[in-house]
């Protein structure tokens, strides 16, 4: 696997995922400042990495510091610093939260072993994302029949998680038990995270994969080269309405169009049982340049007018599963969400 | 407004559409060849164009023989040649059956008066292009309400033709009717004809136009942006079924799932009156470098698979109307197409 990260103590090391599939470049953040920024720049990108991530640069924020006011000042310094790097993604939230949680805990004991505790909550967030991707791949596994086609948007693999993935999990999964025979990746314009990223990931791994571009999927659908969609999520509300990368919505009504599934992987990190619909979802929109520019180069007007939602929301009456560490959940999502929910408060 | 080709006897010369907006360079065409080549290599594009450059090629190609065998089989290799630059937008077959009649008309008389004649109806193809688009943007103005926000795909504006446009120039005119507030343009992958021609047309005149990539557009309908979509096409069936840019199937699925209105704009030159349904319209497959690469740059792995449709077909049932020179057709097309045929087939 190809670790999106990798904690070195006195340092997190990250895959440069802009440069990729072109350049494999690792970046060292040695601060709780510079994971922010990886995070702003999308260094790092994905919901599950994003928490991560964030929660190791929680550490390095506090690392080293003896006095209790001073830690207490900048351990509150860098969890709102990374809130606002970007507003989507749940798990940044969720990781934070945690971290949060965690210092409360620890207060009446000294500094070092507060970062300590810090450290080994941050530790155990990766470690448990793996765990819980896999078992999304099992349970993802359970729905997808011999010899599909499957087709997937944005990148939901190892690089936006702590490894193995959740969409492309259930792909991995899958494909061992020699269900798939292909994975269609929509390149994912504006920032071609499908291009660059999916195929990289499916590629290293033998699994054949077709590239193509966004506006091809419903004539793919209707050519009945595409079995079932899956992918990632970025937040999914109480009623099962989920956020993800911009252009999941149109590929969740096209699926419905062609009676095919649609379905949404994602860890327990990534629902906001806070938010009783997708309305409530905060939808990032990022620099214009990002769509007036591909790696750099202009493809239009330079001052053109633009529109950059990163992400969409995809109503629950369009999704036929959500796969979660905890199982399958079906519509109406509701009530097995509210299970899960409380059996994630009792952890 | 800019000519997609300007004819000077002895030279078709046409603004090099690869290399806009970022630069204005125009070609020369002296050889029937070098016409074929430019069709080929996307020098020129958009239905209406092709089949007017092609007439203008088998002039170039003809010109100056005063042998009336030779001449024959030049005109005989020509249309050969021209015929498989690009296999689906119908204008280019129609212009060419309209040199091959006139050859045919024209047999008896001198080689000299065969070429002037050939020449001539080139210039008339060019001219009437004009007039129908004209025609188009009236019809197609009185479909369009106030306030409108309009999404388009791709490039049919006065690039795509001899001037003006059919999708372009309805909303040319709806504009100039005080009927338009915005244009929302696909970008367009592969080729980006949205980005780069549809915002360089607009934003010359003035239309207000925001540039989108091609997965947002059922966001944005699902948010209210859009009034309603209209597209150009580059083949329609006797049943409506129209073949367009690859995304224009998407788009159509995704409005009629917004109930939001769908138009097709095309002059009777698009019209293929001996296909029964969209079954049966050639779809080219294009270079897989179109979708591994933009404007030159990997964004993928060099040898990733790829599928590289350059048009779908739209079923008659996502259309609302089609909107031609000689008025709309509402479905079923089949009685307004047959009419319209046998008008055509009078002139």
């Amino acid at each position: 696997m190809w670790p999106s990260l990798e904690w070195k103590r006195d340092k997190l090391i990250l895959i440069d995922q802009r440069l990729l599939p072109a350049e494999e470049v690792y970046l060292e953040c040695r601060t709780g400042e510079e994971v922010a920024q990886a995070i702003e720049t999308l260094v790092i990108r994905g919901a599950p990495a994003i928490g991560i991530a964030a929660a190791y640069g929680v550490v390095l924020a506090v690392r080293g510091i003896r006095d209790k006011p001073l830690l207490q000042e900048r351990f509150e310094w860098i969890v709102n610093r990374l809130r606002q790097t970007r507003p989507t993604a749940r798990n940044l939230f969720w990781a934070l939260e945690r971290m949060v949680a965690t210092l409360r805990k620890l207060a009446p004991l000294a500094p070092e072993e507060i970062v300590q505790g810090l450290e080994e909550v941050a530790c155990s967030l990766e470690k448990e994302d793996i765990t819980r991707n896999k078992k999304i791949g099992e349970y993802g596994a359970s729905l997808i029949p011999a010899s599909s086609t499957v087709l997937t948007h944005c990148n939901a693999g190892a690089l936006a998680t702590a490894g193995y993935g959740t969409a492309l999990g259930v792909i991995r999964t899958a494909f061992a038990q020699g269900k798939i025979k292909r994975v269609y990746a929509t390149e994912t314009r504006p920032v071609l995270q499908g291009a660059r990223l999916t195929c990289w990931e499916l590629a290293k791994e033998g699994i054949p994969v077709t590239l193509i571009t966004d506006n091809m999927a419903g004539w793919l659908m209707s050519q009945g080269k595409i079995s079932l969609v899956i992918t990632g999520a970025d937040r999914i509300a109480r009623n099962g309405d989920t956020a993800n990368k911009i252009g999941t919505y149109s590929l969740a009504v096209l699926a419905q169009a062609h009676h095919l599934p649609f379905y949404v992987a994602a860890p327990l990190s990534t629902f906001d049982f806070n938010l009783g619909s997708g309305q409530e979802i905060p939808i990032e929109e990022r620099s214009p340049l990002e769509v007036r520019e591909v790696r750099g180069q202009p493809i239009t007007l330079a001052d053109i007018p633009v529109e950059n939602p990163a992400f969409d929301v995809t109503p629950a009456t369009y999704i036929t599963a959500i796969i979660s560490d905890r199982g399958l959940a079906y519509p109406p999502y509701e009530e097995t969400l509210a299970q899960w929910s409380k059996q994630e408060t009792k952890r």
